[in-house]
């Protein structure tokens, strides 16, 4: 199995790239019983948060990430993540802090999915 | 079982002001396999954990939550919490930003301790 700090990173890399290509192609990194919480509003299940992550208010975005920290979440092997970032979104000069926390959870295939997904953009 | 936005809203609560009033005296909550990423600088252990909050360089504490989003992070009967807040220190005129995530595990007897603890200033 792979190191969880590695697993996390490149989740993190690949999660945001394909987020700031074409987010509405994120559906296969979540399942059915999958939460997101973006900015208190929750979604259950990978097609309607796809949904609410395509209904997002923006065309242009881009993710860039400041720090990220993991550890293992438990004995079923899960990954939880703590990203804090900047996002850039359309013409905006001035970008947003966030922060976001996923837990990772491995899928019996060798890979991962996303169980848990909270956004929260930070205001100082 | 309680609601799991009431059992985090409560611990967030309780943890805040424990930690602000008399940190060395948050132990209970953690366990021998709890960890603790502060800063990036990570720790596991009860004893570690509160060894680690006990060395931070300052007296005077105080956490103001602004937001706090929180799920139930699996079969287990976990609940993932992310808070963002700020933290004010000494005599320190200007707040901190922070971003933490905790992940709460059932301890067996009714009540709940830190098994994940991510803290990570933000700055914007």
């Amino acid at each position: 199995m792979a190191n969880f700090a590695e697993v996390a990173t490149q989740f993190v890399q690949f999660y945001y790239k394909q987020f700031d290509e074409d987010r509405k192609q994120l559906a296969p990194l979540y399942r059915d019983h999958s939460m997101l919480t973006f900015e208190s509003d929750s979604h259950a299940g990978a097609l309607a948060i796809v949904e609410k992550l395509g209904s997002l208010p923006f065309e242009k975005v881009k993710h860039s990430v400041s720090t990220l920290d993991s550890q293992p979440s438990g004995e079923h092997g899960g990954i939880l993540i703590l990203v804090t970032g900047a996002l850039h979104v359309d013409e905006e000069q001035r970008p947003m802090n966030y922060s976001q926390t996923f837990q990772l959870l491995p899928d019996g295939a060798g890979s991962y999915f996303v169980y848990n997904d909270i956004f929260k953009l930070v205001f100082g």
